[in-house]
C-alpha cells in the first residue's frame, strides 16, 4: 500500500511516499516559503522521485493539529481534497503523537508544541514495541500545570519533545528530565505514514476537521476587544 | 468544455457544472455550516447530479478574493489541489468581478465587499456586451474615499452591488446612485464559470494565491499589540 503523508502543523513541512514501510520519497522543507505554497510541490516532487502519478496513491495521512492555525488548515484541506478526489482513504493523526514518534522506548513521552505565553500544547505517550500508546489526551495547557501533572512520574523516565528554547527554561526550573529540542525532533512524514498504517480512516471524510485545541491568540484578541462574529469579512466564521 | 466553479468568498456557497455555457448543476448554499465543511460535499453533488465523475472536468473555476479570509483561502486550496490531482486548468477570477457580473449593461458597476469599519473592498466594473471589463482596480478603501473617487461619475449610471445595509445608508447620504443589497446580489458560480472562459488560466498553479488586498482586522490587532510573527504557532504564518 503506497502511503501519501504530510504534516505541516509545525515551521518544517515534511512530505512523504512510503509502501509498506519502505519510503519511497521523504522531503523536508525548512524554507521560508509559507506550507500553503510549497505543499502541493513537494508532494508532486515526491510522486517523482518515486516514479509514481498521483492516481497509484492508496491512503494519505495528515498530521491533523494541534499547531500553526493555517498550516494545519491547509494540510488538512488538501488532505480531504485529494481524498477526494482519488476516492482513497484519509487518515488523520494527532501532531503531537507525530512528535512523540520521535521519542524513546520505554520512556513517559511529551511532545510539546509551544502556545505562547508559557502555555503548550501537550500529551503524554509511550512507546511500546514501536506503537504509540496514549496516556495523557492532547491539551493546552500552561507549562506550570503540565509540569505539576508530570510529577508523578519518574524524572528519569521523562522525556520532553520538541522544546523552544523558553519551554526548555521552564522545564529545567523544575525538571532535570530528558529534553529533546525543537532543533533535533522534526516531525518526520515517514513516521507518520507508520503511524497511520495501524490507524483507522476517517469515517466522515467531509466533516473531518483540524484540532485545534483552543482559539489562536489571534482570535483571542479578537473576542476580547468585544468584535462579534456577524460581518461580512468575519475573521472566525469557518473555525 | 466542463468548468467546475465555486465561490466561497461571501457568506453564501456557490458551486456550478458549466458545459459550454450549458448549466449542469448549480447549488447554493447559505446554511450556517462552514464553507470547509460544505464545499466538498457540495462539489460531489454537483457531479452527481451532472451524472459526471470528478475526472470528467475540463477546467477548475474559482473566485480568489478579496472576501472572507477563511472562505477564500479554503476554495483556493481545494482549486489548486483538484487542479494539480487531475492535472487541467485553474481560472482565478476576482470575487469582486464576480459581483460585477451581477450588474447591468451600460452602468459603472461597483461591486462591494463590507470589511467593516466604514470600509470596502471595491472596483468599478462595465459590462460591454456580456463581457466584464474593468475600470478601477479593486482596493480595500474607506466609503468616504471611495464615494469621493465615485464623483467623477454621473449618479444615474452608478450602481452598486453587494450593499450591507450600512454601506447603503453610507451611499444615501451621499448619493441616489442605485443600490443592490446583499440580499439580491448573490454570487453565482455559473457567471464564474462564463467568466472563466474568457479568461487565461492561471500559469503558475504553485504560486497562486488569494488576493486579500489587506490585512484581516485579527491580523491588524495582532501586530497592533506588538507581537511578532517568530513564535512555534504563529498566526500569520502563512499569509
Amino acid at each position: 500500500m503506497k502511503i501519501l503523508a504530510f504534516d505541516t502543523s509545525n515551521k518544517p513541512l515534511s512530505v512523504a511516499l512510503v509502501e509498506d514501510g519502505k519510503t519511497l520519497a521523504h522531503i523536508e522543507s525548512t524554507e521560508k516559503k509559507t506550507h500553503s505554497i510549497t505543499l502541493l510541490p513537494d508532494i508532486q516532487k515526491s510522486l517523482k522521485e518515486s516514479n509514481l502519478s498521483v492516481d497509484d496513491i492508496d491512503m494519505i495521512a495528515v498530521a491533523d493539529g494541534p499547531g500553526s492555525y493555517t498550516g494545519v488548515r491547509i494540510a488538512v484541506t488538501v488532505a480531504k481534497t485529494l481524498a477526494f478526489t482519488l476516492n482513497k482513504p484519509l487518515v488523520g493523526i494527532s501532531s503531537l503523537e507525530l512528535l512523540a514518534a520521535n521519542g524513546d522506548e520505554g520512556m513517559f513521552i511529551v511532545p510539546l508544541m509551544d502556545a505562547r505565553n508559557d502555555n503548550a500544547f501537550a500529551g503524554v505517550y509511550q512507546k511500546k514495541q514501536g506503537k504509540i500508546v496514549n496516556i495523557v489526551e492532547d491539551h493546552h495547557t500552561s507549562m506550570d500545570k503540565l509540569l505539576d501533572l508530570l510529577q508523578k512520574y519518574d524524572e528519569d523516565k521523562l522525556e520532553f519533545i520538541n522544546a523552544t528554547q523558553n519551554l526548555t527554561d521552564l522545564i529545567r526550573e523544575h525538571s532535570h528530565a530528558k529534553i529533546i529540542t525543537s532543533e533535533d525532533s522534526l516531525p518526520d512524514a515517514t513516521k507518520l505514514a507508520k503511524l497511520a498504517e495501524h490507524t483507522e480512516p476517517v469515517k466522515d471524510i467531509d466533516n473531518f476537521i483540524p484540532t485545534y485545541l483552543r482559539l489562536t491568540q489571534a482570535e483571542h484578541d479578537w473576542y476580547e476587544k468585544g468584535n462579534k462574529d456577524d460581518g461580512n469579512v468575519s475573521y472566525v466564521e469557518e473555525v
